[in-house]
């Protein structure tokens, strides 16, 4: 199967990213997570992308977040999740994405990541990469001192001790983290327990620019065996090699 | 002194937004913080604030980040950040935000936290609240679940064990923290030691919902103090009263 263009990539996610606005913050000062709310806008945004990428990609089967499970004849996987950081969504947050990755083998070799209210978009063909209208350039050294950070997720304080010097954000959604360490702002994500449809966009981008999933405990994380919509079976981190190893160093198990 | 109305807080803090976006993600994948660019757009968005508030409010003085100390006749004094959360707006986070405070006797009566990239807006007149179009409730007891987070500083992780068991978020912007207490998706802030550029426009959002700043080890914050640039003296929380010895029951010192 040949794989989409950039452009084509960016056409279905900002359609969807486009959708997904209608939706959000519509309930103002909601001080309770209304869960009707995003599941409608959560499924609205998911027909529109299997409809598009079913078209687009008519042999690729697709994985979506939704339930979406569609078999294929092609070798790839189209994965989605119609808004990735459901709960930023819920809050107002502009961190929220929509999110499509292509897997080939088990590899994301596809993917974009569009952020409609922070006005980001990341997307990766085949092994280049590019953050809005600049392309990504491979990853440095982390560099762990002044305004840098790593990013964790919203349970990490419980699960972990973080010695890192540096800055530690946690801004809501998962692949919108890994898309940042992709970028090179964020030396490293501390991810949890993801789906595969978290992992999957933001997985080719960070690919592309010589980064790579790992279990926090080590070994390398196999997104084919997570298209059953199991989770990871450990928390996963998302970072060059280098950037990995100097994560390990200062993440310990809470006591 | 007539403190201005929401309509003109609002134009000024929408005009300095404005230019400070065109100064924002103008590096493409710039991997180390650029002091240089960032120092450029704080230094212009604060000239264009203290002219704005000069015409606007001719007699109050007026204490800006980027080293305004403009003394004044009235009782009250004008407190700007011309850009909260600089880090994040040099890595091209959408979280930092314009900041325009008014303190009268050291309490914040009036002040906008407008956020261009995140294209949301918080505004406090004289005790009445807004976000975007809609009016800010008084806070609710703190919930503490679900979806439900906290905000902390980026360095907390190195200061204190915190066991609430709802999500932690950190953001990028300590006014955009203390809006999000007061817009009551947020449960409380842990803010670091702060400046009072950082505390005076939200701290009118907050107090008009009934919040309150005071410090973590108890006491409360006395902003007008702080005119002189000082740091506030310990980390400071905000919040409502319960959610405030809510927060004190799940944070501790880091041992």
């Amino acid at each position: 199967m040949t794989l989409p263009t950039r452009a084509e990539l960016e056409a279905v996610a900002t359609d969807a990213g486009r959708l997904a606005l209608t939706h959000f913050r519509m309930v103002a000062a909601e001080r309770k997570a209304d869960r009707t709310l995003v599941t409608a806008a959560d499924r609205a945004v998911e027909e529109l992308l299997v409809a598009r990428l079913s078209a687009l990609l008519p042999d690729a089967g697709i994985v979506g977040e939704e339930g979406t499970a569609r078999p294929g004849r092609a070798a790839e996987v189209v994965v989605i999740d119609p808004i990735d950081g459901t709960a930023a969504f819920v809050a107002g947050l502009p961190t929220w994405c929509v999110c499509i990755g292509i897997l080939r083998g088990g590899e994301p070799v596809a993917g974009v990541v569009h952020l409609p209210a922070a006005g980001e978009t990341y997307v990766a063909v085949d092994g280049r990469a590019w953050w809005n209208d600049g392309p990504l350039t491979a990853l440095g050294p982390p560099v762990g001192e002044g305004d840098r950070f790593i990013v964790t997720h919203a349970k990490a304080h419980l699960r972990y001790r973080i010695a890192y010097r540096g800055k530690v954000r946690s801004l809501g959604s998962t692949a919108y983290h890994v898309a940042l360490v992709a970028r090179g702002v964020a030396d490293a994500a501390l991810v949890g327990r993801a789906h595969v449809w978290d992992l999957a966009a933001p997985g080719a981008v960070l690919s592309a620019v010589g980064g790579r999933y790992e279990y926090l405990r080590g070994g390398a994380v196999d997104l084919g065996t997570m298209l059953d919509g199991r989770r990871a079976a450990e928390d996963v981190v998302a970072g060059s090699a280098e950037a990995l190893a100097a994560l390990r160093a200062v993440v310990s198990p809470a006591s």
